[in-house]
């Protein structure tokens, strides 16, 4: 799997030089913001990190990768399990993390992954299981639950729950037709309750 | 508007020389069927068309706008308007003719035109104006039919159903993580007809 392959690679860096791991990866993260990520390149992530492009190269095989593991790293992004018992009440504080997380920064990260995705097909399987895969994974379980406490429909599909609700936010974020807020959170609540046992 | 722009540009060219203009653009078409868009030039569209590169850049700025209007202009991408007096069978009949239009050659179409949007700002622009915005008028003006036949809520909010819909469906294109298959078209009217009148 590639997935498992390029999180080997990341561990076996962070072990053998945590500080210049964590720098590249800071590196990356501040350059993204400053120069966007079509301008971003290896070298300036090295030099701006203090290390040679190899010490790069033996970790990540593209700037892809570095700035993928950089953002699912960055705490910020990182989106709570809420469990209230309550499926509108797990959904609001999940969604309201998820927005948290969603600034025009973020978007920003997103929309060139997802190009760098649709251009390359190894970094596609990357980023679907780093990333897609692991929201997807989070947003599943807390609608599991739901089904399991009788407020969601025995019968519901729970993939095509999760491809209604992001879809609608990486169709926002991607063709930036309409703002990412509240309200689409709100309206997303609203329709998954729905599918309420009849 | 950029969009007027590139429409003008194109009739005129339409106007000069029809001929060329369809040569150049069936052109484009087999040469991202038969080699992808990566690999995809301007020199090879023209050659394959037999005109001279200055041709092709007198009438389009750049590759993914020949793409664009090859793909736009192509009849089977052509979406009708059905009007039954039946949002059921309205919607059936309008998702039906969408996964008719969205084979494998049309899904590769798309990633690569939503990769060069996410790219070039520019392009994005015609991008939204020439296709996004025309599939979203399409499908938006049979839910509003909808509505007015008391088939839907009146207070629903019709662009959210509509990055509902295509959020699914682009969400699939771009991340193929599952078909675009006729399961997904049932479960989009299944979710749509659950904004009926309480």
């Amino acid at each position: 799997m590639t997935e498992q392959k390029f999180v080997d690679r990341n561990s076996a860096g962070r072990r053998r030089n945590d500080k210049s791991h964590k720098a590249i990866l800071q590196a990356a993260l501040d350059l993204l913001e400053q120069d966007g990520y079509r301008a971003l390149t290896i070298e300036a992530i090295a030099a701006q990190a203090g290390v040679g492009k190899q010490t790069i190269y033996r970790w990540w095989p593209s700037k892809a990768a570095v700035v993928l593991e950089a953002f699912t790293a960055n705490a910020a992004t990182q989106i709570p399990q809420p469990d209230t018992g309550s499926l509108r009440q797990d959904l609001q504080e999940f969604f309201a993390a998820t927005l948290h997380a969603g600034g025009e920064r973020t978007a920003l990260v997103l929309r060139s992954l997802m190009a760098e995705a649709l251009l390359d097909p190894e970094f596609a399987e990357q980023f679907l299981h780093i990333f897609i895969y692991a929201r997807r994974n989070a947003l599943g379980e807390l609608l599991t639950r739901g089904v399991q406490r009788g407020q969601l429909a025995a019968d519901v599909d729970i993939n095509f729950l999760l491809d209604l609700v992001y879809g609608a936010i990486w169709y926002r974020v991607l063709v930036q037709h309409a703002a990412l807020d509240e309200v689409l959170m709100e309206q997303l609540v609203d329709m998954l309750r729905r599918y309420n046992p009849a």
